[in-house]
């Protein structure tokens, strides 16, 4: 096993019961000043907006609203003038993984003086600075940033997607399954896309941490039961809440820790929303089995073929048959989920940019030496234009 | 699934390299004046009292030497002493989790002028007051107590033995596997064991937490495999590490969220040892077989049928016959590990304190109203009757 450090002081209040009851004291005790940090329609939708003001009450609240998904720098570039010219004491964000990705940056820029883009290719920069609290209160069940210390954003104008991390995960994270109720089966499902892939990328790694490894398999059970129930049945409470702690637990660090590579997937997918703005979790479910069946050798069959057993409940003797079945069946699995399959079904229909999503994927991933399977520009672009047809294996 | 809440701030430090590099700093940031807290003969014989003085070169150390298996409140009296009389800055306990149990509750008694077995009796008065940070060395895989809350204290005299909680987990634990390769085979198996108790004790529980259950599952395969490759080879790192992770992941706090049940054979432990003083995890294994038949009747035999599949990898369709096999496999692995298996093969051989310790443990661990199967009084004379004769299903 390898040596690492683990740290991760984010107080959860999972559960319906929470934020009627804690939500006011927990960002008084922070200060008066709270910045709320939302996306838009969903949240006034859904009545959490008018709930959320109604409990902040005696409260000064600036708003930030239009967050979007695939995150702006232009969002945290509002945020950082808000924070200063309002003194905010604490960082509310309301949403789902966009939102808290968004609020992290500026709890940070808070108190930076230059461009927070700075800050997202510099994250060095963010632990000598001084940073806002962040309280959250998660709406979808996905990308675990409620309990972790990433963000992902977005400069439209390079294109560039960049993931980046700070000293602090969020001070409070208030997590009610209830809320993802009216999570539309399509995001639901790319949510469960995520997950699945967020455990995928620790799983398949050349580390000998048996603990993460029968954790993550546990782990990715548990999606793999719930994500369909939840995408058919929005209001099951048990498949809600199953996915929400699973989005959590699958990268809030624990399963990660003593893992040697660096993710692959997650690179890739990061240049199709980057150049295209597809929706993260979907773009996870397409490129996931063109991955798969590339990394598969016979370097990779025993870990394939114990994926197969532990996760797929697959038995027999061949591990190289166990290995296909397990890719199969985590793309049936998918499909299942996401009828959007292919690049041409998400609108991208040519292939005119592969080669430079390819060059930057690789660059930004360090795909060729630090990946599970090492990717070069010519296998990523593989994998891409694998992606333009039907999976067929 | 049920609400819960969840916050652990432990700084964990795992590997071999930490504490000769981090100690130093750990300790000073936290203050001079450190009170060395630790048992006895193993950590001399080890080198590691030696090592770990040698960093501390620079502070002022005062030592508290001889705190047992089984931690005596007499031995918090004088940490309490000790710590108020050269007003320490830090607790460094170096040891197992009766060392770390110890230490908690003397960070608390610090700052308290009674006596410190109020705090045990009582934990909440332990809220109210300031606390010093415990920063910890652990030498054994086992109790979890290295990113807990928890502490267990006997006092003798009564005789009790008593769980209680605290506001703050360690500050800071040191991990490194290598110290436990001079643990005795007898005390790694039943440090396993152990381990695995705390697991069943999550496990087998009315709740509906998918994702702990999965964990769980994936935990418990951990701890059977590398359980008896560390018992037989000392010096094999990755059962070291793997053991010792998992011992800390399964005491943390994250497997338990959310679960309904007050948990049982501990507290029927808990009497054996306060009784007699046997070693814990030996008390765990004898008693755990003899609670899962008294456990399985046609309400649990479902929970009891996955435990066979999921852990045991049984297959079959009568679910009676799988949860007798899980129940089997259980007694024969721990067997496997400890060849002491019964009460006479510890030293107990009358059954005269029986009723006494079933009473104790019954209404210490609200076994008859709050456990995953009720355990009235005479349940737990038989659980103990039992214990006396080889098992035999």
């Amino acid at each position: 096993m390898l040596d690492f450090t683990f740290k991760n002081a984010t107080d959860i209040r999972f559960g319906k019961d929470h934020i009627d009851h804690e939500l006011y004291d927990v960002l008084a005790d922070f200060g008066q000043n709270v910045l709320l940090v939302y996306g838009g329609k969903s949240i006034k939708k859904s009545g959490l907006y008018e709930r959320v003001l109604g409990l902040l009450k005696g409260l000064n609240v600036t708003e930030l609203a239009g967050v979007e998904p695939n995150p702006k720098i232009a969002s945290v570039r509002a945020g950082q003038q808000l924070a200063k010219e309002h003194q905010i004491d604490v960082v509310l964000a309301v949403g789902g993984g966009s939102v808290i990705d968004a609020a992290k940056v500026i709890a940070s820029a808070a108190y930076y003086d230059g461009d927070p883009w700075d800050l997202v290719l510099h994250p060095s920069l963010r632990f000598d600075i001084d940073q806002l609290p962040v309280v959250d209160i998660l709406t979808l069940a996905a990308t675990g940033s409620e309990m972790n210390f990433g963000s992902v954003i977005s400069n439209p104008d390079i294109p560039q997607k960049k993931g980046t991390g700070g000293p602090n995960s969020p001070a409070v994270s208030f997590l009610d399954p209830t809320l993802t109720y009216t999570v539309p089966a399509r995001q639901t499902a790319a949510g469960a896309s995520d997950i699945f892939s967020h455990l995928c990328e620790q799983y398949f790694d050349n580390n000998n941490n048996e603990v993460s490894k029968c954790m993550i398999e546990g782990l990715m059970r548990t999606v793999i039961k719930w994500g369909p129930v939840a995408v058919k049945e929005p209001e099951n409470y048990e498949a809600r809440a199953n996915l929400m702690w699973a989005a959590t637990m699958a990268l809030n660090g624990i399963v990660g820790a003593g893992t040697l590579n660096s993710w692959t997937v997650h690179p890739l997918e990061h240049e199709l929303s980057a150049y295209y703005d597809i929706t993260h979790g979907i773009g996870l479910a397409i490129l996931t089995p063109r991955w798969m069946e590339f990394a598969l050798n016979s370097n990779t069959k025993p870990l394939f073929a114990r994926f197969a057993r532990s996760v797929w409940d697959q038995y027999g003797y061949d591990d190289m048959e166990l290995a296909e079945n397990s890719i199969r069946r985590t793309h049936d699995w998918l499909k299942s989920l996401n009828p959007e399959m292919t690049l041409p079904d998400v609108g991208i229909t040519d292939d005119s940019n592969f080669a430079a999503m390819a060059k930057a994927a690789v660059k930004s991933g360090r795909l060729a030496t630090n990946a599970y399977v090492p990717v070069t520009e010519r296998d990523a672009i593989r994998i891409y234009q694998d992606s333009m047809k039907e999976f067929n294996k």
